[in-house]
């Protein structure tokens, strides 16, 4: 049956308002029901047409069981860099499940840098099979990706680009294009690198230069001699605050001899950078980053439990300043219950300094140059909310326990509390960061700690001396 | 005095290891000392050779007062596209100490987004006198961008792009490209977009498809007929989520008639997503996402207050609850001693939850299609640590205290509370979020206050059955 583009219009077709197509629950359920009935022809129908990027979504959305099911189904019009938009635990779900030659297929028909994404999700026994099945020139560029560290520049980058010698004319380049034919060159590219004969690299000429040189131009009159590349074992983290700061579309990427041998593309990078943002995000919630990448229950329950377990133990540090006030608390049970309020309002303070300090630590704009500025702002800022709050939650004990002499203690303890919240969650990031620890990781635990602690024992300390007790 | 390459080797240049460029204190001391000096020559030894980047880093480090002497100092000089590289808030101290006659300069030498961004910061007199002084076409242009909403596509976009109509052959767009010349073509582009005589976008033909093309063939032949364009009035963040999916490098812009009105490319998408990014994570924090925009004091202790008195409310709550049991407390002082642990750790859990429900729901991981199932996951976790913390500290209470009972009434305290807490971290940011408020910003002083009053009211309840207090 011919495709009839009228009746399998999807919703990922409408992209009138520039939105992001939204895969209906109906639509969802109509590609479910086809898949148990193991109808090819209707997922055919109603998958073929999607985008990479839109049958990604759909992947997600799916159960374990249909996801490879949706595979196979599709046979060899399965399009493998829909696999690319998927996460972690959705690809290895996919991979685990599909016979070796559909993987052997799939590898074949995708680009250097998603090739070498599908490979690393495979077993060892399978990843061997699938390269000996591979022309020997593919198999040799994807191994030397391979042998790169995890998550470094030579896992992300292209291998395909196109490299010409200085002497070239730009004439000469469009010429050889055209001869190329679409097989022979990358996808897409937006440069020709300039290299010597040791494929050492002199320059870039970006194709808006290239098109717009006279043809008989040499291409290293009109090259740009930026320094800018990353070393292939470089950790693509690094290779994208390279991207971020230097507003770049593609970085040439090199071996330790300085050898070109590909290409970093701003796609690949802005969901490196992506990813950061959301390991920061988590980090700061108390929730391991590599959660975002497993259904696993129990993996889950056991790394939250992991990280409370800190937190547990600082409970009992502050617990153990209360149990030292045993004798206090009893004597004025409104001590027991206004403590809260003072650790509570400290900690709330801390974690908003906390948090500006860790965002401009990875953002590079905390640095030896201004922290001591930073302290001091925040120290000022600390104080003077201390002094505010302390005034409102003064007025508010005084009235509700009928005590005046509440008033002034619980004041000067959350004012002392606000300042030592202050320089701990400032200080607390900067001294990570300085050990090499992340501090999006490290500091939570820490800062509330000192907010508690201070915050419980400021208070206690200052009504026993104001009210004679214990 | 000729520029000696060998002497004026700034950091900026070593870009060896990829890595960025860091400015270090010596440098940033000796451009200080030149502009306290008004020394052009030695400032423009220093800073003449940066790159744009890493002049928009120096320029952060610098004094208030240094900064708009610094662009003086270096007269026609100065690179403006550094002003696309500092923060809002320099950008403004730099621009609002210019004289208008140096603005319009560095106005001229702009792309036009470029331009535009630099117009937003200005005062609407000192707009108007910058824009006056332009050509009128480049001023009708900036305008149009101007009369869009702030962030909107329409404001981000580059104006200048290239457009021709369907039946032009490669060979002639190459042709016209080279008698074009430079300044009639953008400064960096990516591709010809194809237009009918009314401007309507056709379709795009990438450079790289361009110069694969025999001569001969007309751009309809080659063209992608990609439905995928932003309206200008849409906004950026918008925008970037259509790139981020379907990993794009540029974006046609089209106004309400449908017309090509300008270009989005990634490098601007790169920062959007970035401020989104930053926006998420200081709101989680409980800091206006603003603050990151401004070096005033008053305002930023002014903006922490503001969300410090909402938890200072919550904090109140708490202790009513308190208040509520100030006959068992004074019963029994354990009690008070041993309540924040099972409200903090409550709190904390809770916040895990609430963490990854936030970023699932800016990722759109969390939808409608899954929520019900991640509902229960979050809960069966809740349970399953709530037994576990249950259970030590249950333990370590009956021991501390030297009182069995303890043990279990700890137990089943924070065994609902967290339970209670994975229920608050995953319902009230998908509230939020299904009430159109931002989830990163409300949902924390409300999820605390649930693990707050379970956690104490839970706990002293237990209690009181247990022992027959009050």
């Amino acid at each position: 049956m011919p495709l009839d583009h009228e009746d399998t219009a999807t919703p990922a077709e409408d992209f009138r308002d520039g939105g992001e197509a939204s895969l209906s629950r109906e639509f969802v359920l109509d590609v479910e029901g086809a898949i148990a009935l193991g109808d090819a022809e209707r997922v055919h129908e109603l998958v073929g047409d999607l985008h990479e990027a839109d049958l990604g979504a759909l992947l997600e959305l799916l159960s374990h069981e249909a996801r490879p099911r949706l595979v196979e189904l599709m046979g060899a019009d399965f399009d493998f860099t829909a696999l690319m938009e998927v996460g972690e635990a959705t690809r290895e779900d996919i991979l685990e499940e599909l016979p070796v030659e559909t993987l052997i297929e799939g590898v074949r028909e995708l680009e250097s840098d998603d090739a070498v994404a599908i490979l690393e999700g495979l077993e060892p026994k399978e990843q061997a099979e699938v390269l000996d099945a591979l022309p020997a020139q593919e198999r040799i560029v994807l191994r030397r990706s391979l042998d790169y560290p995890e998550d470094s520049a030579g896992r992300l980058m292209q291998t395909t680009f196109v490299a010409a010698p200085p002497f070239w004319t730009a004439g000469r380049v469009l010429d050889f294009f055209r001869e190329c034919g679409e097989e022979n060159l990358p996808e897409n590219f937006f440069e020709v690198f300039v290299v010597d004969p040791g494929y050492h690299l002199l320059g870039t000429v970006f194709l808006d230069a290239l098109v717009r040189a006279r043809s008989s131009v040499r291409l290293d009159e009109i090259m740009q001699e930026d320094r800018r590349r990353v070393k292939a074992t470089e950790d693509g983290a690094e290779a994208a605050r390279l991207f971020e700061r230097y507003n770049l579309v593609s970085v040439p990427v090199v071996d330790e001899s300085e050898r070109l041998v590909g290409v970093l593309t701003i796609d690949d990078i802005v969901d490196v950078l992506q990813e950061q943002a959301s390991d920061e995000i988590l980090a700061l919630g108390g929730v391991n980053p590599e959660e975002e990448l497993t259904d696993n229950f129990w993996w889950i329950a056991r790394s939250r439990f992991t990280w409370l377990s800190v937190n547990m133990l600082t409970a009992f540090i502050t617990s153990s300043v209360l149990k030292h006030f045993q004798l206090q608390l009893e004597q004025m049970v409104a001590l027991a219950v206004l403590g809260p309020i003072v650790a509570g309002q400290g900690g709330n303070s801390a974690t908003q300094t906390m948090t500006v300090a860790v965002r401009a630590l990875a953002t590079r704009e905390l640095t030896r140059a201004n922290a001591v500025r930073i302290i001091f702002r925040e120290l000022a800022i600390g104080a003077v909310n201390g002094a505010a709050f302390g005034l409102v939650t003064g007025i508010v004990a005084a009235n509700w326990f009928h005590n005046v002499g509440l008033g002034p203690v619980i004041a000067l303890a959350m004012f002392t509390n606000l300042v030592a919240g202050a320089l701990g969650g400032i200080v607390v990031p900067l001294a990570f960061d300085k050990l090499k620890f992340d501090p999006a990781v490290a500091s939570g635990p820490f800062v509330t700690t000192i907010t508690d602690v201070v915050g419980y024992g400021a208070f206690l300390t200052i009504a026993s001396l104001w009210f004679h007790l214990g």
